[in-house]
């Protein structure tokens, strides 16, 4: 069946104290568990044990956790990623709390991903017995509703979008190519099911993170959380703004230890028949931030 | 791989001529071929050759079709419909303009499904080479993005429901439970991607079809696209209003034949994992209209 | 410089704890004082003493009031009253809690109207030194920003139309006319400032209430509050819809003792010049339900 | 009565034939008249003649003109500007298209003011009579609705506002101010009717306009304008964003020319009691830019 989703996201933050209270109470995630001084945070309309876990010192990934299907996906996983090349252990139940035994592949672009399938559910926060459509008892900050997708860095984007399109069979709904014959692939958006993209990357540097986002309803959902941002001296990077690529609508920040965040909406629906689109490089500031049509530089160059 | 979504909805219309104004210009669709008196169209943001199916006489379904991943999933689904006992023929490329070879079912409910997986590319109305986001020449009334979502009635539910997900593997994302020790199936919206939806059946008479749906980009869209049916005359059954059932936002209307058409924007996202939510008939109104928790008996008992 | 806007509705609840959980915790107005049996409250963005009075006892309109521009408007209003035939009082300091001396004027319609000058101003929540958009602190229930107008009922919609055009320089934004010549007044919607209405009348019984509105930001306002109205069983009249009378975006809901509210979002901006826009009776339904161009009847027999 | 609305904003452009472009088919205003090379222009929603002029030559502002409720005003407002110091001269029918007899005041910024009551009703595009919301026949480009408001420069703001104050009876929704003591004027948001702002002034170069605003229905107007001038090659200067001053949305950007536009959505009621606003220096960039928090140098240094 494959991998379904962007499960978790493993970050570093230099102060463990100020990033809960961003993404506690700005994002209005809610703490579900802390453990050698890890804290696992969900959203309100997740349905897992958690989607990001905070870890006190230095910034950036430490691993992305995507779910799969089914426990045979594992054993086909492990298999397909061995012949591609990459190193591949399994790990096991309890390496993350309330994750399961799973796999650890280190991509071609050093980042460290897990497969896994089993994971603790507690259920979203409106439950499954004639629900309401959010959470009556009111929300934190922006009440994000769940995790939609990450944008890592990587020296070699081919090699990277051949790893997730062969070992994982994700495909791509847009790139971006660059060079004299438009055969350089700059950026890839990749998904595994209906989505414009679960994984993205853009060439760059080994190991890092460019963003990763979440879902929200809608573009006035932009608004209002860019006022939060103001009332709570959040750093903005761009956006509220349209994206050429994916078509959503975007607001990019940063938590306090300067890994970005995105808030995104919109999008288009894909799947096994979607054929690619096309960005050239002429148009990527367009394909980026298509209201403005132009780049700060540190939007491309900074990373964590 | 399975079904990947609502490809086509072929339909009966009293009088073609006015079927094809409300499909063309209210809706916004094209029509891209005409042929033994059937109109063909399409949405702006859909790339296979069409989606609506217009033949003159009557109302109601003539049939669906879904389409399939990949050509071997019609042998499977073939095998497996048999061994349900669902009547099965082959079709074949021509019977409708623009798909080829595919596989025609009577469901348990005696509507008509066709599976398929040729069909003719012709791209949506952006392109696939650096995009806008919506055509920049323009759209028609409303114009609609894409279909979404079918919802038939049945005199068996529990049947259908067997069908749909035992022979084609869909899941159900809600379902709706009555009886005094809520064990009657009532209705069960079903998905086979990520969508809330993408068939719904509820208890009824077999064969008919209750409405399909447009997806649209936001609630602002039900706002306008409710001025342009006042300013044509479109009549309007409910909303725009809040679904409990999918959490989506909706409005729905009526054809000039009198088919029930929805407009449809929001919901959540779904997968393999997800846990089926369930209504109960004491909160069915407020599961089908959120907002005011009351249901006209004509939403019930129209059906074409 | 005449009549500046709505300034409060004093209304009959025939429970006041259950009215007062309803304008407080559903709506967010905030209680500012209570005696001898009255709840004063006070919506977020308005910046006088308050805008509902609650009494218990019954249902419908005490009185309303309208606050005029300077001291010196009252004596050109009760000398034009008087000239006019209505029956005219003075009212004194502490008749309200926070609100000084003023005029009570009877209306040929029989409803009591109070013009005052001189109101306790207690300010709104975000302050007059570097405010935010919105109290950060945040809302309760729909977070109510402002009363905006009130519709009521008379006999003699001509006679209350020269009332308000004569004595206190109302103009007609919309008209809703019948009869054979379309020369009989049905309802009239005048302005004192720039909105389409501050007060709108139909005939109907003297002395009743129709509704009375708050204003809201946006349509997607009025998602959000039907989302509210259901989980905390508040029952609608109509809408999420559009108006055709004022262009404004509305949803009509009624408190625990029956009287009708609405929130209304959008209008057009008028002024001293602005052209009577007139409504005949075959499209009345369109003109108050553009969206649906029907009309429930008991919308409109109810009023309190 | 008073000055009732912007109603008019006469600009020079480089080249007429862009500038048309812009302003008709980007914007969606329609061309009323073109006479000895300036060609007039109309908003949707507006009522009278005309809203802008364009004059071929140069940039920046002509003139602006501000409506007046009475001709008996024109005498008032001559002898106060008079007695003010400032340079006044009677202007006559048919000095602009379609404006009778008027005054044409030298501004202590040395910009032109003209007070008109006489001018040419054309009407909105919807009519008097059972009208729609929008014009049913669809609208070009973004589909402007009207004019709403200008900000000028001015080397002394003190002086600007006592001329608005006591000549033409405006009144200071928001002021900025700086100094030591907080008693520097650096810029004053005022209003002659129930809005946040008719005109406005910041510090600066004597005779400058530093832009001039639409008012569009809301926030989403702005995500689809933005895509619009991207589309159409419109240089952005910031937004979509929030105004801190006014409570706005806000999208600037530039017409062919270099003369900056804004559309508005949003703002809250004033009125003749409203008490002013102040906002500090060192909180200058969130009034403005709310959602960013910070100002590119040119939004402050570029006017024309």
């Amino acid at each position: 069946m494959g991998v379904i989703r962007l499960g978790y996201v493993h970050l570093r933050v230099t102060d463990l104290d100020s990033s809960t209270e961003h993404y506690r109470n700005t994002l209005g995630m809610d703490a579900v568990a802390e453990e050698d001084g890890r804290l696992y945070l969900k959203s309100w309309d997740e349905h897992d044990h958690h989607s990001v876990v905070l870890e006190e010192g230095g910034v950036g990934l430490v691993k992305l956790g995507y779910k799969v299907a089914t426990p045979e996906d594992l054993d086909e996983f492990e298999h397909r990623a061995t012949v591609f090349g990459a190193r591949v252990q399994r790990m096991s139940k309890g390496d993350n709390v309330g994750v399961g035994d799973g796999l650890r592949i280190t991509l071609p672009s050093e980042h460290t991903l897990e497969l896994y399938n089993d994971v603790e559910y507690l259920g979203n926060a409106t439950g499954s017995w004639n629900p309401d459509p959010w959470p009556r008892e009111g929300l934190r900050g922006i009440g994000v509703p769940r995790l939609d997708h990450t944008l890592i860095t990587t020296a070699d984007p081919i090699l990277l979008e051949r790893f997730f399109s062969e070992v994982l069979g994700f495909r791509a709904a847009e790139r971006l190519v660059g060079g004299p014959d438009n055969d350089d692939l700059v950026g890839s958006w990749m998904f595994c099911g209906e989505q414009p993209h679960d994984i993205a990357f853009v060439k760059g540097e080994q190991g890092k993170l460019h963003h990763f986002a979440y879902h929200v309803d809608d573009w006035t959902s932009l608004l209002r959380a860019g006022d939060i941002f103001s009332m709570r001296d959040v750093p903005i990077d761009f956006g509220p703004a349209r994206h050429g690529i994916t078509r959503g609508e975007t607001l990019y920040f940063f938590d306090p230890a300067g890994n970005r965040n995105e808030i995104f909406a919109g999008g288009y629906r894909t799947g096994p028949d979607f054929r690619t689109i096309t960005w050239t490089m002429d148009k990527a500031a367009q394909g980026i931030n298509y209201t403005h049509r132009e780049l700060d530089p540190d939007f491309l160059n900074v990373v964590t």
